[in-house]
């Protein structure tokens, strides 16, 4: 019995010294239930694209209001009819071509990952198919195509609504149109591919836009720029040398938009990260929410008391294009910033326009609803202020950056603005302006009760 | 020592045989992390109930701004007043009635599951007790109880919005509130038990009708006829054999109220996936939120077109209601289509709006605001087309399925505003009509400081 | 080999002895599928802050969109201007105090957990690292630290809010905003600091106060009714020993403004379970979802039905207040109540408004959007039925409750009112009153083109 005892002594010595293997596995099962299972984070992700594209969805009824409530009410209707319009336009043709020449995965047509991408592929966007499997999905370590085809798909949509606001109230329908058809089908996913499809400035300059100060915003605004160099000003704007305000129609709609905006651009940033399937993503989401948040207090912070400052008045157009210039800059790095320094980004976008607005009026360059202080002006501010908390952006190849999309995006948008002028004309004839391009093009009024 | 060794080898080998009893748990373990929890299922089907429920109660305030929109000022506080009310008449009257006469869970008053249903139980709501644990839960392969219900008290509603604005400016309150309650409490809950219910419909002739083009849209769009053939036109409308077009009074709020309801049907179509707990179901969704806004857009394009074909002049209105006739459309199979078909479906459902409109005019019905062609002309429309990208429909269950609701929904409205009719009346008095029923019925103004 | 035979038959006895260690985490195994894992439920208790916290943010707009509908249209511009600012400067004020003050984690700076706290942390608020990892989170039993904020801090927002109705129109706007910044930065975080932050009232009263009837809305409301003491009624407002109307200019933004509260209430309330990674905290979701809304739709008949009776006709204003009031009465507890306990508590808050409103009228206090009846008033009723329906709230505790909140909050208000009076004035020259605050103060109408 001794022996046995001993033997015995053995075995349990055996099963113990065979319990660490388990004891290995043990912690890993412990440890499990901690984990996110693979799937759940796919899931998480997708849910997150989705969260964040019906919000980004929601910014086009923002700028709706906001250009409904800035123009006169006698171009309220035609606003309104090219907003509809330009999301619509914009969804199908980042559809037919866009999606897939932002996102070539790897297949450029001219370019490769390695070497720098330069232009993507030419293909409709295809969907997982009904019911797929985990074995089936594009990517298992992603989330589902179709969730982040809805979120890009909005991204591309909120550049064409950048450009509606600048050239109100003069240019004509059709040209319009189809200048958005251009920017959506080919100039955004173009410059979009070049960061976020893999392109030449993530691989070559080490560009960082997180959730697009330059990619959407200042592409937006060079496409806005260069229509209005070739559209002109409106008739009277800048008359006998002097600037002749014209008042937006309904400010309550104006601050509805920016409100719709404010709420928006939690989805543009948040889900711009891109993920949530774990600790330190859903973290990060939520570093960017208040970002975001603070940035556009900060930004409608500094415009209140700038235009108190400057004018003895505070200005409420302009703490609304403080809110969104607050928003614009912080886009390009809503992570990195401690709460603090959010505030300060978007306080300095704030400040920026306050002064941007005035100066391009200088300039007679007239911009309706501010569009290019706040979008391309601030894309810039926000852009350059990435490596001031962020040591992995450089400013080198923040500038360098900039310059690029700059060059192509209002070099191409300024030769499509010059042809569309040439074979078909955009501006809307004297007549019609001055009666409103309501009445003249459209033939209904936006409010047609009431006297004005 | 020889002997323990070997006694040790055996005892080794004994432990490592009893490892691959372990080893079969173990890729069991390894599996287990990428599977999804089957209690985050359920709070991932939960969670999408709840997101898809606030997304629909928006649409709402959608109806609400589209019909304030699109009445002349003298009648926006009564419509206002109507859409508050019949959506907290419906939520009211779906949890006293509408809610197991919808989902009986087998409990059919008349009918079984298994023979057909026809009319479900009589019961308030009840909801899981606070804090139920996964033992005690109504369904745990599905959601809570509570989501479900949040849901679809949410389309109960909707339902109950489509038809005040046909039926605006000369109807009633109170005729219409009552109204409202049968239909909430009895008309759609018996026609959504039908389908979704799993009642009849569903067991015998195969029906497919995803978020309700038929069940929701449809059934809205009868009642509003029903309605309106008993109300007759506004007084004025249709004089001396010309019709007489009567402007909406705020087509801002118009376009605001059509990008509220297109936000809110991602939720509409996307929560009736019914379940967001595994890859294929997450992709679905996916799908189906780039589907609805597919759809829309394409809606919105095709009116657009056509009405800039056939007046030369595109059309506003004509374009929010081709957005909300693409996804009415795209409501029955959201799913299936690919992202072009989707785009066609709904860009057909754009066309007939814009065909279907001054059709009505034609034949002195006068729809306020558009519902008939929109979610009832559209909805056959869409549930016809559900057999053109799934194959589990039929044409023949599809239209058999539509006649039924339709002759159901028709009928019994009918009865109940000829009765409503009889006993209280329905219309306005002329001279309320013509002051408006603000001023009249309420003695309220929407705009009173402003001059029209 | 008989001895061989035994030790091994031993050693397997062994091994099969060792198997229950593993057999009971077999079934830990097993039932390892069906539970969350910690990270899950850490991500999802972060999505649901997140998405409270951005429905939450959405009341700022529906604040905003009432107010600029509920009063003259010479004062929209201004009251546009102090919800944007105000919602700005709380958003600071929180951060650079407010948060750490409402929640201290125990390190008070007077009193402690266990004695009672009674003023909180001085710090700014500072969120988790970038990238964080589990090991590293603030509470792993939580969710992460900026997803909590960023749902605090719409809550701080909103108390601000509710203050800038009831003075509309007459005061000016910098006082306004300086009494913001002392709201928010000391009032709200102190009081809410003694209930959600752990202090005295939750410890030693067991007060409870689900999402912030009290603790929100009638701390809000009781900082107004001390600003409208001080500030005294609009000129004209009671005349002669009457009061005469002064109707909001534009109801439709005052119904889409109340539609905004409807909805951000679910994140409101919702969220306010703090946790969604159970089955047991998603079905309570649930019912909050179910039982706030239930309560707005209770509030909006009850309002509608007493009007009807009271006045013979249905007052839309009151059925805007019936449903925000209902959604205040529900706030306090909207777990417990079954459906129709929820739609009664919500019908009663309904009927309080209705009452309340000609009230304040008879006392002179001229609150503009019904503020006090809805947020202070019915903010008592629901603090006061929570022990209705949950057991675990006694009248004592909640009653005692209401009165230190109220005497702190009106008392610290009404000094707080005192001096800025004394030091800058708060009431705009009786001049600028007349003119209107927008063209007097701003210098910029909300509508300039429309005749009134």
């Amino acid at each position: 019995m001794k022996n046995l005892a001993k033997i015995s002594g053995l075995a349990v010595a055996l099963a113990v010294a065979a319990l660490p293997v388990l004891a290995q596995d043990a912690p890993a099962e412990a440890a499990a239930p901690a984990m996110v299972p693979t799937d759940t984070v796919w899931i998480l992700n997708t849910l997150l694209f989705l969260i964040g594209g019906f919000l980004v969805f929601w910014m086009a009824a923002g700028f709706a209001m906001l250009e409904a409530g800035l123009v006169r009410s006698k171009n309220v209707t035609m606003q309104l009819l090219k907003n509809v319009m330009l999301f619509s336009i914009a969804c199908t043709m980042y559809y037919l071509i866009g999606y897939n020449l932002m996102y070539p995965l790897g297949s450029w047509s001219i370019g490769s990952d390695e070497t720098g991408g330069y232009l993507g592929a030419f293909a409709v966007a295809v969907l997982e198919a009904v019911g797929v499997g985990a074995d089936a999905v594009d990517d298992y370590s992603y989330a589902s195509t179709g969730s982040d085809f809805f979120f890009q798909v909005m991204f591309c949509a909120t550049t064409a609504s950048i450009v509606s606001g600048t050239l109100a109230e003069r240019i004509k329908l059709w040209p319009f149109l189809i200048f958005t058809i251009v920017l959506t089908a080919i100039i955004y996913p173009i410059v979009g591919s070049w960061k976020w499809g893999g392109g030449f400035l993530d691989s070559q300059f080490g560009f960082l836009d997180f959730a697009g100060s330059t990619v959407v915003h200042s592409t937006g605004g060079w496409a806005a720029l260069a229509g209005v160099l070739v559209l002109g000003p409106r008739l009277g704007k800048y008359k006998d040398g002097r600037v002749h305000p014209m008042p937006g129609s309904n400010l309550t709609l104006a601050t509805l938009g920016t409100f719709i905006l404010w709420l928006g651009w939690f989805g543009f940033n948040g889900a711009s990260q891109l993920a949530m399937g774990s600790i330190g993503d859903a973290a990060d989401i939520s570093r960017i929410f208040v970002n975001t948040n603070a940035a556009a207090a900060g930004g409608a912070i500094a415009a209140m008391l700038m235009t108190q400052v400057l004018y003895k008045k505070p200005d409420l157009t302009m703490v609304l294009n403080g809110a969104l210039a607050g928003l614009v800059s912080i886009t390009a790095e809503p992570l990195t910033p401690s709460i603090g320094a959010a505030t300060l980004i978007g306080a300095l976008g704030g400040v920026i326009v306050v002064f941007a607005i005035p100066m391009l009026d200088k300039m007679k360059i007239d911009d309706v609803v501010g569009a290019i202080p706040v979008h391309l002006i601030c894309g810039i501010w926000g852009t350059l202020a990435v490596p001031l908390t962020n040591s992995d952006a450089t400013f080198g190849g923040q500038i360098i950056s900039i310059v690029i999309v700059g060059a192509f995006t209002f070099t191409v948008s300024l030769i499509v603005w010059f042809i569309l002028k040439a074979v078909m004309g955009i501006r809307a004839p004297e007549e019609d302006e001055m009666m409103g391009l309501d009445k003249a093009e459209l033939g209904m009024e936006a409010y047609p009760e009431f006297k004005v």
